[in-house]
């Protein structure tokens, strides 16, 4: 088999074969096809598109280009769950509890954040002592004593994913559905998950910016979780602002008690009751009516609060019940709006750009994160303000805040007319 | 400028400005845009096309990206030749002495033979003492002189496109218009033409199959010449047969000493009197009917013949008017039909793969070459054969010829109606 003749019949748009594919994969991984045979086939895919068997089995050879989690040691139906990144997103450690105080085993394995989107495993560093480099058996060991656990991404998982997606992003290939879909269904797939529940999410402050692109990558990705046996659930949910009212590290940990309290925003509680509900139905607990009151009640009774507790015990954290030992910048400035009229739009990405340039994000791998910076979304779409209105703070240990402070500003726009309040989720795709 | 903007824009269908197509060629050239970006344009240009002035800018920036040959001492409209290359395609040697003999320069580069098509330079290569070497000095002071030289293409001429072409290569991005019409024209750019007569050959033997793709790019090529004020003539030429009667080296230039005594095959003949006349045309030195009779006349009486003893001596061979001093291999083998019927159709590329395997060409660049092997195409398409006629004859220097006889044999197809003889010239563009 020749790496030309498969560049030539995507290039003339026709169908890739499994064994063509997977000789891409792996011949790619072990340095035989070259990055500059593989980005004229990473272009020619963009172009010409693939089927959903093409990328279900593309997403099967990335999978397996590496380590395998085997999670096969923990018992019961592992459901995994994945957002596809955006401001405010703080749901997996409220869903993940959620769901273990059901008893269903959650081993999550999550990322770092990197450009205007957080990531989980940052956030949770934020809280003094804990741990998110776990061995595997401890991992094992966490998630069958305490149904939960969560760990950043090993090694060798996926290197195709790697190597394709450091390509990817120097030759203008990233935006490609069976692309974007392989490479976070491989990840989920290598990551030993039985089920799959995705957040796929869309607008301003995403990587889809409409329904229609978020809908198509949603769908693709449900059908390659079918093609590959996973059941799978996509929920396409809205990211035209931050989700919740807080944005940073620290602070989103506030939020996410808050919100297992029972007492946080109704955009987060609702999404986070709705993906809990999806994974617990994809667990097999029973009909989507009486997971969700059950789901609903696990907050109210604080049962769900407790396993948050124990988890973050568990991988050496300290944290007490109201968050008051985690660490938040002191210099709180108040931004006004400047305006008269309803919010009708936010620019979500300039929300997610401001707290990274705090130092609560990053912008290269390489940065350090500042856990204690951050700010708080006073007014969301649909919100009526007047010029003196607050319509967010930020906590920052920055001197010069100007250049941040007009980003929010001018990420807020306004309308003189009454403008409705979105609803956070958009559709579900099974 | 980034070079990911310019891949991305070229990736979604849009046009590239001047700026845009110069700084990847400059930047490709000194290995700031990396192969893998590369690529990925070639890849998207392959798929997406590119228009007229795209096509046009990509040539000068092309042939701009190392030497241009300063052929300012050399008085005179300066009409280079090109062909696209074919099997037994000897013209440039028949032609280009025709021209000089009216005075006008031909200052021609010319290529070695790669695969099935063979290189002028290989073929005045099999003259005893012949040199292809020469300094600019001595190339320009021929020139001047006697009104022709040819050389061998000097190091660092159009260094864009052998980079380039490298890269196609192996990514399966050779055969797009656009980049096929920017190597061949910005090589003759490179090369100081003045104005350019393209021979672009279609059909069996050829890079150009069918007549609507050799008509395509014998079009892109002209426009691009007139966008860049070279007048620019096309032949689209048969290829569907070899062209004249012998396919080798020595063999070659034996017949292009009878065609230049006014004894050579119909079809060579007749391409060489129409090339010529366009050059000559372009040289300005009157009306086609004209030039056309002149030209005949110029073989009738010898001067043709002349200057082309009079080139080989200035450039150091030694060649008897009949050629008797070049070596042809002595093993003479007959190759028969084993049909009876009228000749439907010649696997040209199988003539040429077939003098490769005698050691008379190159599959890879490093091969050395037999200069004195051979054939001999005896029946041609429309001509009537039987079980015994000899439809070729091969001069070879290997013991084993087993593969090279049936190479040839199975190139022949046959019908049991008569077939009709095509025109060597399907037509004209310009």
């Amino acid at each position: 088999m020749r790496i030309y003749d498969t560049i030539a019949k995507k290039r003339d748009g026709l169908t890739l074969t499994d064994e063509e594919i997977e000789f891409f994969v792996e011949e790619f991984v072990k340095g035989n096809v070259t990055d500059y045979q593989a980005s004229a086939l990473l272009m020619a895919i963009y172009i010409r598109g693939m089927d959903i068997k093409e990328t279900s089995c593309l997403t099967k050879a990335m999978a397996h280009s590496g380590d395998m989690v085997d999670l096969s040691k923990i018992n019961g139906i592992k459901v995994d769950k994945h957002s596809t990144g955006g401001v405010g997103d703080k749901t997996t450690l409220i869903v993940a509890p959620i769901v273990a105080s059901f008893g269903v085993p959650v081993a999550k394995m999550s990322g770092r954040g990197l450009g205007h989107s957080g990531g989980t495993i940052d956030k949770l560093e934020s809280i003094p002592g804990f741990r998110t480099a776990l061995s595997e058996e401890e991992f094992i060991n966490n998630v069958n004593s305490i149904n939960f656990a969560l760990a950043g991404q090993t090694g060798n998982l996926v290197p195709a994913d790697k190597k394709l997606y450091a390509l990817r992003d120097v030759t203008a290939t990233v935006e490609s559905v069976p692309l974007i879909a392989s490479s976070v269904m491989s990840k989920k797939i290598a990551g030993g998950a039985d089920a799959i529940v995705l957040d796929v999410k869309c607008g301003s402050g995403a990587f889809m910016k409409t329904l229609g692109d978020a809908t198509t990558l949603a769908k693709a990705m449900v059908q390659i979780g079918t093609e590959l046996n996973r059941k799978t659930v996509a929920l396409i949910t809205n990211m035209n602002e931050p989700l919740g009212e807080y944005v940073g590290n620290s602070v989103e940990i506030k939020e996410v008690l808050t919100t297992l309290k029972g007492n946080g925003p109704e955009d987060l509680t609702t999404l986070c009751v709705e993906l809990a509900t999806h994974m617990l139905i994809l667990a097999g607990k029973g009909s989507e009516e009486e997971i969700r009151e059950k789901v609903k009640e696990k907050i109210k009774n604080g049962e769900a609060l407790d396993k948050f507790m124990e988890f973050v015990k568990a991988q050496g954290g300290t944290l007490d019940i109201d968050g008051t030992n985690l660490k938040v910048a002191s210099n709180t400035i108040k931004i006004k709006a400047g305006h008269k009229g309803y919010v009708k739009a936010i620019d979500t990405e300039a929300i997610g750009i401001a707290t990274v340039l705090m130092g609560g994000g990053r912008l290269k791998k390489e940065d350090t994160i500042d856990y204690s910076v951050g700010l708080k979304i006073n007014k969301k779409i649909g919100d009526y303000v007047d010029e003196d209105t607050d319509i967010a703070e930020i906590y920052t240990n920055k001197e010069d805040n100007e250049e941040i402070i007009n980003k929010i500003q001018t990420a807020y726009n306004y309308s003189d007319e009454l403008v409705k309040k979105s609803d956070i989720i958009y559709n579900i795709i099974k």
